[in-house]
């Protein structure tokens, strides 16, 4: 089977699972857990901030952020595709009483600073005032685009202007740094903290991290607790998450898989696939005559898995697990399903 | 003074007042207020449910409505210019644990059968799925817009297909039955609960009413009890509600005041005004170069009140309190003040 | 029928009928009603603070309350028989995510400072911490007990050197003013803030105030909004709610009633009633071989109503609609529905 | 050091960093981690339930089934001392909107059936109902108490009787069981959901386990994703998990070496201890006229690490990572500590 549902499905390497079994650990809750504060310090560092928190998944780091950021009654702005907004099942209202204001970004991703301005409500008796705005970058649910900073300033500039916080869910941040060539700490110049994933494209097992400044990550320690996510020996997967740093430069090639993987799906009869900017190939097959649903069955049974993401479209993601022999096996499969259908 | 800024501040007639002077009441909490019961009665009979619950305000109401409907962590599609949404403090994810998908409804102000297919999201291990269609007639943010019920009908319809239940946001329910020509009871015929308010151009002192299936009316009780709603001899304000069921009909002047003011705001060089539905009429000073504040400002100081309602946009509100001669007199004072700015 | 089940039932007098008629009314929303501003100038000077609201209920009073002074997360003292705790149906959790500690006060009603100290949790990385104690007076479940001064300033000053704010119930507060003989502004000097009813002895029809600091006042106005409780023309409510404000003197006479009642249930054989505070009387029937519910069904068919609250006990309140001579009357229906059991 | 803060400092095993480095694993939000299911089966199975799911910590699994078995606005029934309430950071009112009702159990540690039902609130229009029964064995802030099945058999009973479901906080579950040479399916015989700790006296580096019936579980498991603790190749430390399952006769030794110590405190004097049930001692200080905070850095001084417990209180946990010498060792220097004073 070659398993292009997502980036989440990568099995971590040798090197992570050596990791694993010589990682020096300790009872995180107390601080005591040497891999998980050295994963916290270089995540921190990565990403400019002054410290990150170690959390089990990229919801949860989202979902403190928000919590952290906001009182409960205020609005947070994001995109309608937003994964804050779109898959995390309500958490904003639920787990931080905040009402999403949703704007529609198209291919832009991110709101332009006069989107912000629109969207953005002053606190009064009436009005429960903005209190985060909210980016993606890559932006799953639009393709894995990668979000030029200039544009991520702007929206943050446009939010700071207006005393509202800035939150980037980079579940796949660093994809999008390697696509732009831009180094991770700069990105994050004009946001208030970030989120990323150790556990898609980077290749390690379990775990995310959310960086800021240190008074907020204080805070975000404290509703992690809240939410279930402290851990012990934290460190069993902080050490392979550490060792999933590695990975970043060769996000470069599951790009150009991906690249290669759209370019050859375009060529099959029936298909379409914008270009992709990172891991992320969305395919329409409507031009075939086929649902997602049909075209992801048809190919499944022909071993190469991927998610239906809307009426006729399919996305598909490239990721460490995959190699580019993979990629045209895929195709070839893929091409067969279209014409027997 | 000729205060336009809402039907809300209407007082209440010498009616109304003898009706709260001789209301027969009791305890409402025990159900024992004979004013509160006819009240709820004859509301329900004219709503064309089978229940209904007397509330303090609108907000209220539509809050009770939505909790009722729904489960926590579930969606509620609504315009994005939804009173509900808007207005009301982000009462839906604070009183509700909701989480609210707003569509942008335009001219029309409810969603089409196509943005509810669209809208709508299945429960599944990610997303909440929708739990509430709400509906808003007339349409208070759009401008008094008197909804026809074939489009009411039609996105009812298309929630009811997918199981979700639909609430109409009535605050301004009569005006839109009497601009319509519809008959009260028919209007709501596939909707499942409506909150209507007496207290703004029907002219009583306090209170709207929701109404509904008697078993949702039941728990509605209960929640606006949480909501701290339940009041004790309440036949009090009741009983001018009961007298202002009978100024129904007579919105019809208000709307018709309404229309001529209209007129002749648009008779005014630089402002420009659309022919209204009922008794809202939203005037642009764009052309005049003024600010909805400094217009209102303007106003106000030559004794007409009004409120901006956006960059170059007022709301004028035509009510009982008001008659033909006030309208001509305000516009009187509107021209000087633009001519003078 | 003779009505003890609550002093909710009392029927405004003819003097708060003319004054609903009569009353100078407003859009409250605005800030327009000079009946309710009267109103809330007069609550507040006559509960020493300096600023009041006025709210459709006790219920909403104290929820206003609790959320006003609250970070949602933290913890909440009260006796375990609290009002707020009791019977407004989960409302500290569900309105302000606040987590209600517990405390048996026992006769007292209110914690001694070591009751206080004990429930006190300092915020870490593991607990809430402590943000509000609610103190309550006169003590509803209790029996009506009028809690002397001294006792409300021990618990209040455990309280505030922990930085604690404190919140008064006084749905019932000026009983326990009157029966202890303390001027209301006088009772309040060590709380924050106080919630009293003017629905329940005081005779009028509907409402309740909440009275703190003006910048306390200011934010609980907005949470009222957000609950629903904004209302219109509300000074129709808020004149007779003026009237009542005449009738704290006369609470002494209730208070006799009730210890007349009291001293006659006794010389029913079966019966006992502990010497009543103020106007509350709970009456054991054990003796006699009946449940509470027996009882109050026996004396319901003999046209004397009141509520059973507990397995073997009845709560009977005395009220500005019931004369001495109903207390006589009551009592010779009670002896004979005994009897007849 | 000698760390006896708590078992939850236990380093894992080579065995379990072997199993942790050789781990089958999958996305197991796909439910493709064999590791984790077989973990999910063999701990349902262990556990006498048809299903289970593995969680990042005790917290989270505690608060995943409040908020499965409860809807907001109940009512959740505890000892004041129970975890749950106590140090999970008001996660019931905020992750669930529950109410909890706190009472005493003193030594017994679970309510009595005639607790339970004086506990038990039934819903009605001024009330919220009770929701859950939440138990706790072993009992933490109470001592390690193990207690006795026919114990949590008649709470459970007493609120089964009414409808309440149980949820069995089990931390430390199995140290109960193998103090009372109890079967863990046996012990789970009248609770409807339990959770227990891998992380804790088992040595697992992280997770725990909650079980339950299967439809339980698959609605815990969506609470799971939205409270952010869906974790993807969690087999990473499910397969360490598997390994501790190992470990629960051996808990036997950590019961022998906490009675040791509590022997050996109970020698110094000033110091006095009871008899632990498990694996947690409770010592008290007062008659050496240290507070536990003194004692605690005084040790600490002397490498023996411990948490105090209240004013005059520490708590000292044995565990995997302690042996007898270990014991001995550390009552030296406690008994030094206590000299030194």
């Amino acid at each position: 089977m070659i398993d292009l549902r997502s980036d989440t499905v990568t099995k971590p390497s040798d090197a992570m699972r050596r990791a694993a079994a010589d990682a020096p650990v300790g009872d995180d809750v107390y601080r005591d857990d040497p891999s998980v504060n050295e994963l916290e310090a270089r995540a921190a560092d990565l990403a400019g901030m002054e410290a990150a928190l170690f959390v089990p998944s990229g919801t949860m780091g989202n979902q403190i952020a928000i919590r952290t950021h906001t009182d409960r009654g205020q609005e947070l702005l994001c995109d309608e595709q937003a994964h804050v907004y779109k898959w995390e099942l309500g958490g904003i209202p639920q787990l931080s009483g905040v009402q999403p204001r949703i704007l529609d970004c198209g291919e832009r991703c991110v709101p332009t600073p006069e989107q912000v301005e629109a969207g953005y409500v002053a606190e009064d008796l009436h009005r429960p005032g903005t209190g985060l705005l909210c980016l993606e970058n890559t932006h799953n649910s639009r393709g894995g685009v990668a979000v030029p900073k200039k544009h991520l300033d702007a929206a943050a500039a446009a939010a700071h202007e207006r005393d509202v916080p800035v939150h980037l869910d980079g579940a796949r941040f660093l994809n999008a740094c390697v696509a732009l060539e831009e180094d991770p700490a700069a990105m994050t110049e004009h946001v208030d903290s970030v989120l990323f994933c150790l556990s898609k494209g980077l290749g390690a097992p379990v775990g995310s991290v959310l960086a800021g400044e240190a008074a907020f990550v204080d805070r975000a320690r404290r509703i992690r607790k809240l939410f279930g996510g402290a851990m012990r020996q934290a460190g069993i997967i902080a050490a392979p998450g550490l060792e999933s740093l590695d990975n970043v430069d060769r996000l470069a090639e599951d790009h150009e898989h991906a690249r290669r993987l759209a370019e050859g799906l375009n060529a099959i009869e029936g298909l379409s696939a914008p270009t992709p900017d990172t891991n992320i190939v969305m395919v329409n097959s409507g031009g075939a005559g086929l649902t997602g649903e049909e075209l992801s069955t048809a190919c499944k049974a022909r071993d190469v898995s991927f998610s239906p993401f809307g009426e006729h479209t399919c996305r598909l993601c490239t990721h460490l697990d995959v190699d580019g022999e993979d990629v045209e096996t895929a195709l070839d499969r893929i091409a067969d399903a279209v014409e027997s259908a």
